[in-house]
């Protein structure tokens, strides 16, 4: 089954209807609450501390008690008002919450929007380990309102275009798109913006319903996530997830740069430097320590995705050519 | 899609087979290792403080751990060797763990061979609350190997005989099976157990694939279970699920008798004698309220099962029929 999915410039008045309703249970955290208090206050509601250090089971836990406190019960729909990290934990809340519950997405960030308010992937972290224990559970509904990106920090709209730019790299329409209008989105225009969430949107939401377990095709979804989330963890966790991706998408179109179609690894450079992004100092070994505890490998080796508006797809490297080629990269700096 | 079921006297060579595999991790419990620990001491395992005080997250939450440090993947298959805790807890792992991996069941008592071996029902507790934070996770295979029983302590068998007792007001079988057999199966004859063991389960099978998700039929199996679960709070868990169970059937059975076919409660009050089982002291308000938050309610009030070979079905009852009920029940004592 689908998400219904709902997307405008301002879409208050719908998500203030479902909030209204009886047996809802809205979960967010301490950003949005300053911003759009208002909008929930009167519903029965937890509020998390803002930022990924929340994103883990001592926070699905105490939300969970909460709920319980308040009487929530099978029938209860979880409401989701935040950027990727509430919608990833309410999501999963709701997913466990006496075996299952329903639950609405109103993602409030330019990432969340183009990213996780798709595909019904849901997770905590473990450690330093990103969306380790997780379930697979859409949203019945998810509104997306671009009225929510005017009061982003820059930080975190970079985050969203890095994987507009991730996604740019996957999607024709979304490539020509950057091609015209990465200035006019870094200057968050509003017609930009819509066109590029949607494009984004229904790139994904076509490859998610291919795969929605990710078998085989949504896997090029994870383009530069490899070399991202390891980066992130060795680094830990100072950037935002956006950009960390951004430079999971330089370091491993270097690696693979042989693999790949001519002229694709420079036009990936182009689009990250406009971002603004700079890749931290690394120790090339930890780094490719790991990738190789990330979860989407197996037995084949370190999964890696090559992009191609015809054919993206995944391969895979070892530990010594992931090793050699990030090393190769810091020399070439 | 359906688990594999594998029902006999000693099935050690089959689960030998699995356990030797490459990419699998074990998770058994103290009592478990005691008598069967060389059977996995070579595989990667994790083994759990035996009791329902380890159906916890933060017992979730030290296994993911385990697994994650000890390099399992997507490809991993999670066997599970114990009683029902140690099958809710893995299947739970198993459903969470990196959003999904595969797991095998080997339930050790005869409460999870006939009871929590089928369904694919996972969870964990939540303080006093039981199996408010799940997933429904069908298991590969499951093997039933009646051996394991003999080593059983006395309460453990009573337990698994109470929801044998359940069964039989539920399925004409097994009515029939324990009319004939209740003294041999309390004196654990093999013949005897095999065939319980075989009824409960064709039956409860039959049930959930008729409804995975207990949106209708399937809420019959919960027979006795909303008293059975509160008084067990109530109570500090000092005995065992099925020990409750029975307590509940004969609760429930009291309150609801006027809806019982002629002769049912009476059947019940003889065949939950016969087990040995004596309700505690209680307060039938303490019990009624903990019944309010139990999380088959909805807003029709309080959800408990009339048992009939036909029909059985849901009805429900508001916190004052419940509370009254209850403290008549006390006064015919």
């Amino acid at each position: 089954m689908n998400s219904e999915i709902f997307i405008g410039y301002d879409l208050t008045d719908k998500i203030r209807k479902e909030v209204d309703k009886d047996n809802v249970f809205v979960i967010t955290d301490t950003n949005v609450v300053l911003s759009y208090g208002a909008l929930f206050m009167n519903a029965r509601h937890y509020v998390m501390t803002a930022g990924e250090q929340s994103k883990t089971l001592a926070t699905f836990e105490k939300i969970m008690e909460k709920m319980l406190e308040t009487g929530c019960n099978r029938k209860t729909t979880v409401i989701a008002i935040g950027g990727g990290v509430v919608g990833d934990i309410a999501g999963f809340v709701a997913s466990c919450y006496m075996r299952g519950v329903e639950w609405i997405n109103v993602p409030t960030t330019l990432l969340a929007q183009v990213d996780s308010s798709v595909g019904g992937k849901t997770a905590v972290n473990l450690g330093y380990y990103k969306n380790i224990v997780g379930a697979f559970h859409l949203p019945k509904t998810v509104y997306i309102s671009t009225h929510f990106l005017y009061t982003l920090p820059e930080r975190e709209w970079t985050c969203g275009v890095g994987e507009i730019v991730k996604t740019a790299f996957l999607s024709k329409k979304v490539y020509n798109l950057m091609i015209d209008g990465q200035d006019k989105l870094m200057e968050r225009d509003e017609r930009t913006i819509s066109r590029a969430v949607r494009e984004c949107i229904e790139y994904k939401r076509a490859v998610v319903e291919t795969d929605p377990r990710e078998n085989g095709l949504r896997k090029v979804l994870n383009l530069g996530h490899t070399v991202a989330h390891a980066i992130e963890k060795v680094d830990g966790h100072k950037r935002s997830h956006g950009e960390y991706v951004l430079m999971g998408m330089l370091l491993e179109s270097f690696i693979l740069k042989d693999k790949l179609v001519d002229g694709v690894y420079e036009e990936i450079v182009e689009m990250v430097n406009k971002c603004g992004i700079s890749v931290p100092d690394f120790d090339p070994v930890a780094v490719a320590e790991a990738c190789v505890k990330d979860k989407k490998n197996t037995n084949a080796g370190i999964s890696m995705i090559i992009p191609d508006f015809e054919k993206s797809r995944e391969t895979f490297c070892s530990f010594d050519e992931l090793h050699r080629g990030l090393v190769l990269w810091k020399l070439s700096r």
